[in-house]
């Protein structure tokens, strides 16, 4: 059996998340469909981690393991022919035996966008939450330094986790300008459901002037869900990039289906 | 009656054009539809010009009579709570009589985007046109310049065309890289029907090393569509600014709403 890995973007907003369940079309339902459609063959895929509804990603990354001879530098165009256009496989790579896209991630980005012009902009309005009042940017990049380093995040995550350590360490945190649009990027060993949207949706509160910045901490130290602000909207979320150990990232940065473009 | 102009940006992409027509949705029918319920009045919109099934706009201009008494400045965000998603009003602005967004208009620039990433991006292919292989950039910029100052357009118009003259004034040309995206902009006193799309198309095969750069000159000369290149499709085009004689264009620049926001 051969493990292919692929990294996948896709625009979210027509999916019920990331991973399949019984009711409602989700992206791994339509990168299954394909799979099966060029190889012929049924494969169970697994993702780096779901993404809500309505959540994007820039960079997932899911792996499947399968006997299909197709050469793997063929595998990036071959699946974006069969896919729906809101979905785009960047590369595709045979990967050692023991990579598992979920299990060997150690590093995760998430972005979230912003936008605070007066209208929202019908050409990016699928990927930004639209503010709009002007959000106080310099007490949000203080507010979101205290989510630096290793923390129970119980505060940041909705009732419905099922995770038994809320621990996590988040190892950078980073907000953009860029005119009317703010972009948030985290990084961190993990996240807990819906964490980033939470931290979000508090941070938005700090940038309004409801709550100060140095909140953060008392709202960690709680762990408790009612402390902290609401949850921010899905559609301002992408799954940014994944990390994995050497030797994985060295084979996943190294894209095969180049030689096949001038 | 009150001349009432609206800035209206849209994505094209769910629309048959900009203009009513006997079937099929368009951006009037929404627009007429938003002023019918906020004014209570069935108005017929005028826009400074069509733009075809699937073309986007930054800055269409559109204006209507109006006996309603809702101040201008409280239009443009009591319109945007009535729209699609896909439809936003920038602005709106008090006439003199005299306006009209079609017949006043001096100046139109249309953007084209051609992306040349080796796969499409799923955050902005609504208004992408994708490339697989890589453009030469320079000869496109030396072919476009062809079309500067006043020329008969006739090779570059469809059939449809019901303009009696097929001459036009082309001000300024431009190419912009941006990573892998290319913009074209081109601004001029008019445009005739699908002129903007048989350019790129022409130009893609100028970029693609299929013609010359000098090409262009005797294209126009022949005045014969069969000699320019193919039309480019319509999801790379935006109408991206109109713009108007004095005073006009002093009031248009004058966001009135502007006080409404922090």
């Amino acid at each position: 059996m051969r493990n292919i890995a692929m990294v996948v973007s896709y625009d979210g907003g027509a999916y019920q998340g990331f991973q399949s369940q019984p009711s409602g079309l989700t992206v791994q339902d339509e990168l299954e469909k394909a799979i099966r459609r060029l190889s012929g063959q049924d494969v169970r895929l697994d993702g780096s981690g779901r993404t809500d509804a309505g959540v994007h990603a820039q960079g997932q990354v899911i792996n499947f393991l399968s006997t299909s001879p197709i050469p793997v530098e063929r595998w990036a165009i071959a699946m974006n022919g069969w896919l729906p256009h809101d979905i785009v496989v960047r590369s595709a790579h045979e990967m050692p035996e023991a990579f598992s896209s979920r299990k060997s991630a150690i590093r995760k980005t998430y972005r979230y966008s912003i936008s605070t012009g007066k209208h929202p902009n019908v050409f990016n309005r699928r990927f930004r939450y639209h503010h709009y009042n002007p959000l106080d940017v310099e007490a949000m990049r203080v507010g979101i330094r205290h989510l630096l380093g290793e923390h129970d995040f119980s505060s940041f995550t909705s009732a419905g986790s099922t995770k038994k350590s809320h621990v996590r360490t988040v190892y950078e945190v980073r907000i953009e300008r860029d005119g009317p649009d703010i972009h948030l990027f985290i990084t961190g060993n993990g996240f807990l459901y819906n964490m980033v949207r939470i931290v979000v949706g508090t941070l938005l509160w700090v940038g309004e002037g409801k709550w100060k910045p140095d909140c953060i901490g008392p709202i960690l130290a709680a762990r408790d869900r009612s402390k902290a602000g609401p949850r921010a909207e899905a559609h301002g979320l992408v799954l940014w990039e994944v990390r994995y150990p050497e030797p994985f990232q060295m084979i996943l940065d190294n894209d095969p289906a180049s030689s096949l473009w001038p």
